[in-house]
């Protein structure tokens, strides 16, 4: 029914009324310009101009969010919040993911009616699964390789972050990779530096993981950080897959969603997709975008692993909406977009029970660096403390309880929980 | 002297000590973790931590500014306001722009014990030059082509944005270029829509700029937005290349930093730059970055032109901010990077004095939609009364005193002077 229309709605705020903002919104993003122009025809704008489908009213505020708003005349004080979706013609712009980011968002944040504007939804019509066809491996894909299945792939962050030799990286990565761990990721601050050049690096991380592999008859997944410039993208993915690498990963925001979509289009292996620049897009609450919208983007584009948060992270987000964030993600979107959500920061065993009773999934990446390297008996025990607060979480066993049976959980919670 | 250092001026707002904020910056982008791991030596340090350059307070304030900060213990209410500087050893990235994204900005957005936290400014060691050759045309490459000297370039931009038959836009590119423009440029909401397809586009147009410049014996520049995936910008390109165009056109936040570097490496013509989606990194005063950082990215990354909004825009920006962003973009940046403001939104012939009076160049686009195309005597005389007004300008003659003289601009006067 909305195959020729993209839905977009907003979170907005406006000291004019919600449906002249939203008037505005669809006359800048569609055929408008500031002062009327020749060829602005009835039968165009019939065709292409965007349309108000719903306004709805929330509450009213007497300070605006956001600087530089104009204001009306004759104004009461009084900001008016409210949704507002808009249906934007899909003929405008076609099935291009740069294109619908000029259309959805473009100059919209700027507009002076307007003191507060939020994407909070984008409802795609079926034609983009044409166009992009999203992560290649996604969960399945991602446990086949790993062959784990019954709970989430457990994993950890190299740390220090950065200034590890290539020689010290080795030696912990084999120490890892015989630890019990999943999956092994380089960290987003470290990717290609002059110290260990990626291609060293997978020269050596993987002779670690072979004989890691030959020792425990487990191929570990490691998430080698191939960001840098486009052309690069191909170099760096083809190193890693000729050494035998299993996963490549990328900072999505340095890379853009379209460097994502290019990787994505060659990719031989899951695609490990970090968010970080993100809380620029989003902590301010009416501005940006909410993570609804931007794991949407990610999965078109082709992520196969998005980065989440966890929940009593260090990072200033409520658990509320890392829950929210994970949610949205394992939703089936268009038919598929199987992308498994990657939860990370301040994680440890303690924070297992909370996360799964409120997700009640086990499709995730549960990362933990510290919770996990600094567990007081070593990397095994804290790769173990996790998996055994998982299998408490989903036999709906207390975690306290379930630690009397087993010392390296007692020893995770003696040591983490009071972080 | 900064040689091995990336330095990074930040605008801090926390419940905690400036210094203390500063620190957890420092730490959380270069070697830091939530809890101390064991390979996060003295040495390692040493080389590798991003050091405090300098903490300049600010006023203090007591309300935050971003939510989910977490409070001190004994906190007394009072949020202190910064600049921070922080060094970050380039041999933790290398000259690589995608990289040095996700360590100075980051996780940077999302940390708690930050309630403000915006980029300001970076300043790169040298080696950057080597890497990222920036514009190939800029300031001068740009006049070259187009034949214009001592003035600024003028120009316009399709409108309607969207919806124009391709028989409607030729005509309206024939009137346009036979109409004493410099420049003509595509929308960012119209790049390759299925109802004109930009290879047809790029013929139709092209025919009508060839006939023009027949007519008139001066070819104007055209920029074709050829914004679209990665695997889409060398097509395009080459389709406007192959076809006698001179100039494409990107939306930045489209298609990344990553693929304007990208095209900036093949690219046989200008690029210009446009932000649209700017508004989102920036509208909020605590969050996000300048445009002083912003138009160092895309010069670097080979942005021959670059938006930087209007003054007396439609836009919520201040003037003193629009200034303060044509100044930073015309000041020269590791010895070259020669790149073209260009001027858009609600222009026309009287925005051009406080222009001038401020930025003190003329080496600007000066683009007007309805400032040029819905001038009372039509497009040859919206042309003129921007070059008159420029004269007038750059002369230090009074605006009115000059359109006693020239009625086109007395009549753009009495049209827009009110809306």
């Amino acid at each position: 029914m909305n195959e020729d229309r993209l839905l977009a709605t907003y979170l907005v705020e406006t000291p004019y009324s919600l449906n002249y903002a939203a008037e505005k919104i669809a006359g800048e993003q569609s055929t408008g310009t500031f002062v009327t122009v020749p060829g602005e025809t009835h039968a165009l704008k019939e065709r292409h101009r965007a349309q108000i489908v719903k306004v709805t009213p929330l509450e009213d505020v007497t300070h605006p969010s956001l600087p530089g708003g104009k204001i009306p005349s004759h104004h009461d004080g009084v900001y008016h919040r409210g949704e507002v979706v808009i249906a934007f013609p899909v003929c405008n712009f076609g099935i291009s993911l740069p294109n619908i980011l000029a259309t959805v968002a473009g100059n919209l944040f700027e507009l002076q009616e307007l003191t507060g504007i939020r994407l909070i939804d984008l409802e795609f019509p079926r034609g983009f699964s044409e166009g992009y066809k999203g992560p290649r491996y996604g969960v399945a894909g991602t446990r086949k390789l790993i062959g784990v299945y019954r709970r989430p792939i457990i994993g950890t962050i190299i740390k220090p972050s950065v200034g590890l030799t290539l020689e010290a990286l080795q030696q912990l990565v084999y120490e890892l990779a015989t630890s019990g761990l999943d999956f092994i990721k380089d960290d987003e601050l470290n990717a290609n530096p002059p110290y260990a050049p990626l291609e060293k690096k997978v020269k050596a991380v993987m002779e670690a993981i072979h004989r890691a592999a030959d020792k425990t008859g487990k191929k570990v997944m490691y998430a080698f950080n191939i960001t840098g410039d486009i052309d690069q993208l191909r170099a760096h993915h083809d190193c890693v897959v000729s050494a035998g690498g299993n996963c490549v990963m990328v900072s999505i925001n340095s890379i853009g969603l379209s460097g994502l979509s290019y990787l994505s289009r060659f990719s031989e292996v899951p695609i490990h997709g970090h968010r970080n620049q993100w809380g620029m897009y989003t902590r301010a609450p009416f501005l940006g975008m909410d993570f609804n919208v931007y794991q949407k983007l990610c999965r078109l584009a082709g992520a196969d692993h998005l980065h989440v948060n966890g929940l009593n992270s260090k990072f200033y987000e409520s658990n509320a909406s890392v829950v929210h964030s994970i949610q949205s993600t394992l939703k089936p979107f268009l038919g598929g977009y199987e992308t498994m959500p990657v939860i990370s920061s301040g994680q440890w065993a303690g924070t297992v029970q909370e996360t799964y009773s409120n997700i009640k999934s086990i499709d995730v990446m549960h990362l933990a660096g510290g919770g996990i390297l600094a567990h007081p008996n070593g990397v095994a025990a804290g790769c173990e403390s996790m998996k055994y607060a998982w299998e408490a979480a989903t036999q709906g066993i207390e975690l306290h309880h379930y630690a009397e049976k087993y010392p390296v959980l007692q020893a995770a919670i003696d040591h983490f929980s009071t972080k």
